[in-house]
């Protein structure tokens, strides 16, 4: 960061519990990738290859190789968790973590139907081995529309009580389901119960794909709360709106 | 791709007839399009240089070569074609392919006024050299709602006499005009008849320039549906939807 | 450009007064900035560092130096100049530019809440040393609905008369403030007062962050409109805008 006189929120050093951006890579070309990484480590806490993603790209294993060089954690999609699962497979996905060698597994139950309860089983199970990030929230609209705020708050305690290590709640890459209605508003319902619930917000990660979501939570939780499902291409601006470089921040 | 268990959709190797991803360029920088094309050349079929861009683009040569080496074909937007023939230059257009060594032409009247008949004889004038698509549906979204889907069918079969290899579908860069309402959805009546005529699905390629088009053609036609109008960051994100890896078409 | 047989639009070479585009960069990462300057320098006047990136781009130096090379000037984002004013630091803002050795500077109150008189106060300021753009324009879509096509051009009046080089008017990187409606449409009167004002077109600059809006202004002013806030990945679609090369100018 360039040193000027201004005062700006502090934020924490890397690696921290707070303030975590984690980017989305949804197939981005190798050179691309690095050229991302290595220009913005400093704002970068983890990287999720976006549901499927990482069986279709060729240089996965380049791209996990650059993020440990600059200090950056990676897990694959809770889709691709989803997918194993729904072959019977989930053995196999638990291999394929080992092969890559993941400190963090997403388990998450957003597009097929198991219970959270059931979900949680497998939380304690891969938190045995790996640190692993619980997702709340369906990605259908229709589906999620149906789950209340209370249910929500009730997946959420499940998920951490089964030993997640962060809670993320879903929004998926357009900001259309989860935690939004499908016409992108924010559900203000659950969002007040989980804020009224207490659970410390270091056990939370929001995703927030587009910037009117960055700047709500940035402005109800604080510069430090933890962000998901971030563009590639969007790295520094949202740590601008976390520093209040930007107009819809501007008075944090 | 990554060497699991999963069972997934088989796709035709290249060089194929079904299954084709055809991305537009709509100016890409020179190394981030080498950088695009060398990341997931083995799911990428053609490159269409969009509309006019060709004649804009410092560094065409070179991406050409790039194609080449790897296994990629390429044509000019049908824009460009109509420009040349507005002008009465439709010759200077056919030593432009000629200066380029261009095996693919596209033909188009999207935009200039000139009735399907003299389109197609254009298309079996070209047809003589080149491996020719041709585009049917208007690009103003005024004039596209005033095709009716019998147009839309005897404009395609006269394309295909004409000597096209395969015929595509308009929906521009946006989704919003050809088989698009101005909404954005898809104009079912044409589609439904398309599928009706029992055209070959090989001889057609449907643009769908944003994830709810290509998920609808995945879903109604298959994985291997022939997609156009795929943005150079999406050639991945494609394959997953083909493949059932992400949560839109999870249950291919 | 290559070479046709086509009659096309003549642009002026660079430096030019007319037909500028600025484009924004929002922190693109290092080699990508790189890369697209380099592919399409001849068709770029100016970046604009968007609001605050500056400051938290780690790579910034290299790219002033690669614009440089490429005969491009620069200037840093409004809202910065209004964060360091914001706190009482306009000094340190002066200072920060003569660090990077700018020749442009742009001066705004899109954010803040100043008088536009005190806003002309700094241009004028400023203008002993630098070039001096001016904007004019609310980037709170409420606020900017309140202000009169009358305050409009009386603003814009103001910062010409107190030095500014250029007056840019607003529209946000999302085109839904300023001279945009919050639906993004255009506000024709402020529009159609410009006009009539008979401020020659070299003095303003429109943002235009979308193909809307850049087709609106090149149908309405011509090609050599002068155009800001044009995404790095806009620079040559921007360009065939101009030339008539896509189908939305194809008749210019």
């Amino acid at each position: 960061m360039i040193n000027t006189e201004l005062v700006l929120p502090v934020r924490e050093e890397k690696p921290r519990e707070n303030g975590w951006t984690i980017l989305i890579d949804n197939g981005a070309p190798i050179q691309h990738f690095k050229d991302t990484i290595h220009s913005s480590s400093e704002y970068i806490d983890l990287v999720k290859f976006g549901w499927g993603t990482s069986l279709v790209s060729k240089y996965l294993k380049q791209k996990i190789d650059c993020l440990r060089k600059e200090g950056i954690e990676f897990f694959f999609g809770g889709t691709l968790f989803e997918k194993f699962l729904s072959q019977g497979k989930v053995d196999e996905f638990y291999h394929l973590c080992k092969q890559f060698d993941c400190s963090y597994v997403e388990i998450s139950n957003g597009t097929i139907d198991i219970p959270n309860r059931k979900k949680a089983e497998f939380i304690a199970d891969f938190a045995d081995e790996f640190a692993v990030v619980g997702e709340v929230g369906a990605k259908d609209s229709l589906n999620s529309e149906q789950q209340s705020s209370a249910e929500w708050l009730e997946n959420i305690h499940e998920d951490l009580e089964a030993g997640a290590t962060k809670v993320i709640t879903e929004a998926r890459e357009s900001g259309t389901s989860g935690i939004c209605q499908a016409d992108g508003a924010i559900r203000i319902d659950i969002f007040n119960q989980i804020i009224a619930s207490g659970i410390p917000m270091e056990r939370l990660v929001f995703e927030a794909p587009n910037k009117q979501m960055q700047t709500f939570f940035i402005q109800n939780v604080g510069s430090d709360v933890n962000l998901a499902n971030i563009a590639l291409s969007d790295a520094i601006a949202l740590e601008t709106l976390r520093l209040g470089l930007r107009s819809d921040t501007f008075n944090l």
